[in-house]
């Protein structure tokens, strides 16, 4: 079964995202396309930022379901637009810090996220707590590189990884771990693999990718979000959306 | 010591607020405004109703603070904007519901919530985990009654009330309440007041007024949110805000 | 990418598990195939029966790995043998009912289990405690059929579940279900469409084929159960158990 | 509107509470005034130094309401008598700790409390759980100084509570500060500032006047604690409180 | 080896408890005797009577001491004095309601407390908070007889205890019960053979008994409350105990 | 009353259980016999070791219900075949680990294990999630000597117990210890005196001992583990256990 996923990236075009991150995710059959946001900030680094993009990252979501799209996976780990996103459509929506989150609570029995920066601990607090993972959530640990110097300090990047990594390992306890921003995708399975040449057998899970994959999994399933726990809004006078897909809920 | 609140009421105008819900709220030296929000719904009954909310109001929130107004208080129990809104300000921003659920927990041993409708219930369930007061949560109860239609069917609203009310105590242990919607403000007196003849002495708490008295009492005693867990964002490129106060962030 | 998932039944042979059950649920490229133990209960339905299938499945995986086997699958909602088998090997063990309460935790906001008997109630309350998500976890409903009746009482099975379906969403206020009982396979599409048609719009999740499913999403993205969490056992002087592939630990 | 407000110091007089500690809390109109107790311990370090309190500080409540106090302040961290208090009046009862907590998990996400010595956490920490605030209590750090010598300490104390702050600031992550003992009243906002010069912007609550405060704001409001959650004692015989407000309820 | 156990029964003498209650509770070489207070309430029913009685319980704790006796069962499910009690003394001090509910976690899955009145549920639930048992703390029925009116109505209690009893296990699911009050000591045998002769094989722990026989144990493995976590109290001035024990804290 | 209580060993004859071990545990009148396993591993130190000792241990635990002992006791803090043996026998079983974590939440605030090697640590959290301990549970501290080399190093074992001891009191703040692996049956008491003699006044929980003292007390108050939560399996066709007594449930 050939399924059609759509990576909606809740910023605005800078060239940080490209096709090439999202090659190979899905089958040969499968189509992974990725829009980016019109309206909203460059990078997402803490509420304000995810405010300002959720709007239009709904806005996307709807019209993915109108294309005939079969499942929509946000691209950013503040999982912006999720609940107001799955209250729009019915195709399933994949939040990647969710989806990571609650995949690592199979995998082991403490994770970590691997941050950009320290300030990002809160909000992983946070989803940690509405998602049901909080058991699981044992710590935060930063890189501390700003979203939108990560391909400048690529190099930098890898090695700071590994070191936040094995001080997550070491002195959190933690045995499962996160890749905290879907700007870092693709580093996942060097920083496993460089881990356990060092002794540590820990997964380290690419929440993209992987959200990807279970949304096709879905797809299969015939599964999507509870439409009882995201009720369709109803129509009522909305004023400032001229022109975005969101007017479809006003009258 | 006199201070200037501001209520943000987070919904487009439609007569549905009034300054008479406001007045003899604080002192007769102390001043309380409302304003309302240029760009969204008309009311906010679920996360995408929030979501078309939040980004005027974090606008309102700046500019209250620019305009010399001591604190702001958030007019809506899903308390949109509360953490971008703190982010963007040093001014204390108070949401009604976290201020009556942490009040709550100093009233009683276990609260309900008052809701509009039932389906209110996962918004204030997530509330509670965000707000740390999810020890002392105890049910949702609600009047089955949309938010435009809460003046219309003011009436029937008293009854309705006190049945939600009675439930909650009876059924679910309550033994402290709160009214779900700030569109309800003005009815916790008269409900508490006939639970007390009905025999059962429990408070229960209008969130917006405790909000506005709660935001005069952090000015008095200096305090503010904490700003290490809701730091100011850093200036990035944004797009489709222009003439916003959200501009402000934008470099 | 084509994987070659074996599912362990941790039954012995009584002709209840078929290959039927498993097919079309990978794709064409795909091996699923299933292989059932040789020592151990009829049917698993409490701690003692679970115990009794346990070493023969924990066999089985190791007999999985060896004969390179990408993933195994467990056939029970107890996971007989998770533990044990994950420290036996580095390939992926997934057990359904783990699976299934973390997928329910992504999908919704408060998950019911559908099970075959009451007395089942600890068991899964016990895994959520384990699997980290007790927070989520809502309630058990049961169809009150032993799981060797299951067949013969097929047509009453599907109207139990309809009815025990309906208890945990109207009594218990559950807004995603899990089929409690592997041997029940198959029969999660039709509750929903059921239920659809009722106007219950919650996902039913069918654990082991998501469970085979999302072991392939395992395969394909690197990743396994953390050995860290589920360290590989020493050698040691065993009785007992000579002829069984346990016996690799033996020494 | 003006309130009196009565605060009950549950200590026996030895010169280290005066009134000016209590000087402009409230409004011009309002009256603040503050009472000690006959029989107890000089200061309250422990549960034995609590309980040696606690009868004489419900007679000194029980009097308070029968002179038309409109609410009573306790001026101790343990919040002595709280429960047994709210049981025999009907004007509110606020407890310093409790407030403080509740109000700490409105401003920020995670808190610290400045103790006077180490063996005050296990108190705090059942105090949190009491209070619905264990989601929010980060830590107790101290300045390991005894109530008593805390006026002669005055300058050494400064430092040490920047020092303790700091460290839970730093290696606790807290956010948010609460003094430990009322004993320390009117300290925080030079605290607040100091930590704010450091780089730190994190508020530290004032106990007892912020329950003050909030005494005021419940008065204002119609509000008291649940006399659901804290019923009023039946009569019965008692021997050993001739004399005292607790006789009330003997016969 | 022989132990000297010492009921401290928080409550002035009125001939509800006699030496017939307690005998053969221990061996025929131990001695297991009891001492009422001379100033307190006629029953505890509240926080309130609880305050009346704790100090003079703590005094008779320090007497126990010094008399040489092992180690302290107090006689009531509101543990009066036990944390002052354990930071007094060094001998063992033990509460019917902690002891009873941490050995339920070791009986069974889920616990409930059968109480004399329906306002005892608030206090059973702090208690399960504070002991670490709210995991398994289910519920609290009760027989709505006041605690001196319990002898008098014995026929009635025997038939509204088993009432309360089903319900706690039909209705609260729960699968191990409480004896509420030691008020009722020696009623749970009788409750447990009845519930088993109607199907309910649940253990019905009697507290005072178990408690007895657990302080035993203690003596018997040279075990006690830890010292680190009820700290003796410094001497300090204290006004108004004077002739009591309690004053050996006072200077 | 004397009792006859039967400590099961689920481990193969190695010679380092002795009869020895269990003198002076209970009464000069009372039996405490043992029993080691015949099928098994030498030592239990992770999920698998634990399920190749399960069945026979269970095996043994009917046996013993069946020669008429009155109580059973297991022999390794992984409390193997604790749930399945429970129902199967309507005679208490206690595992040690149950047992000691239970108790330390009677006799302090925080406990920590003391265990042979680190990797011991997620089992510990485990058990204390399932045994309603987790609330207290602190931390699992190591000597990091294998079970099978715990006599030939008993010399450096006492100082690796009292530093890890140290360790969990001082970083941790633990206020009570509990020896975690039966292999050190004896030591409690050693070390306790040793922390007291250093100024740490901690409780050392000696689970065995403690939990064939606890055995006897339910004996003598007739009560047992609640059927209600351990149900007794039904039969139905099990294969490879012939001539053990698992094969009661055959049929």
């Amino acid at each position: 079964m050939s399924v059609h996923i759509r990576v909606v990236t809740p910023v605005i075009p800078t060239g940080l995202t490209e096709a090439a991150h999202f090659e190979g995710i899905l089958g040969p059959d499968d189509c992974l396309d990725f829009v980016e946001i019109d309206k909203g900030p460059s990078s997402i680094e803490c509420a304000f930022d995810e405010m300002l993009a959720t709007a239009d990252t709904v806005s996307k979501i709807i019209q993915a379901e109108r294309a005939g799209v079969d499942a929509v996976v946000l691209d950013c780990m503040g999982d912006p637009g999720l609940r107001p996103g799955r209250e729009t459509v019915s195709i399933p929506v994949l939040g990647p810090c969710q989806t990571a989150m609650n995949l690592a609570c199979t995998l082991g029995h403490r994770f970590s996220l691997l941050a950009v920066t320290a300030n990002m601990r809160i909000q992983f607090e946070n989803q940690a707590k509405l998602y049901g993972a909080w058991d699981r959530y044992t710590s935060t640990r930063s890189v501390e590189i700003p979203v939108l110097d990560l391909c400048a300090q690529s190099d930098v990047l890898k090695e700071k990884l590994l070191d936040a990594a094995v001080c997550a390992i070491t002195e959190d306890d933690a045995d499962t771990l996160i890749i905290g921003c879907t700007g870092m995708v693709g580093l996942a399975v060097d920083l496993q693999t460089r881990l356990h040449e060092a002794g540590w057998s820990v997964p380290v899970i690419d929440p993209l990718p992987v959200a990807a994959r279970l949304a096709k999994v879905l797809v299969e399933s015939r599964l999507t979000h509870s439409k009882r726990a995201y009720p369709t809004p109803g129509k009522k006078l909305i004023r400032g959306y001229d022109g975005s897909a969101l007017e479809a809920f006003n009258g």
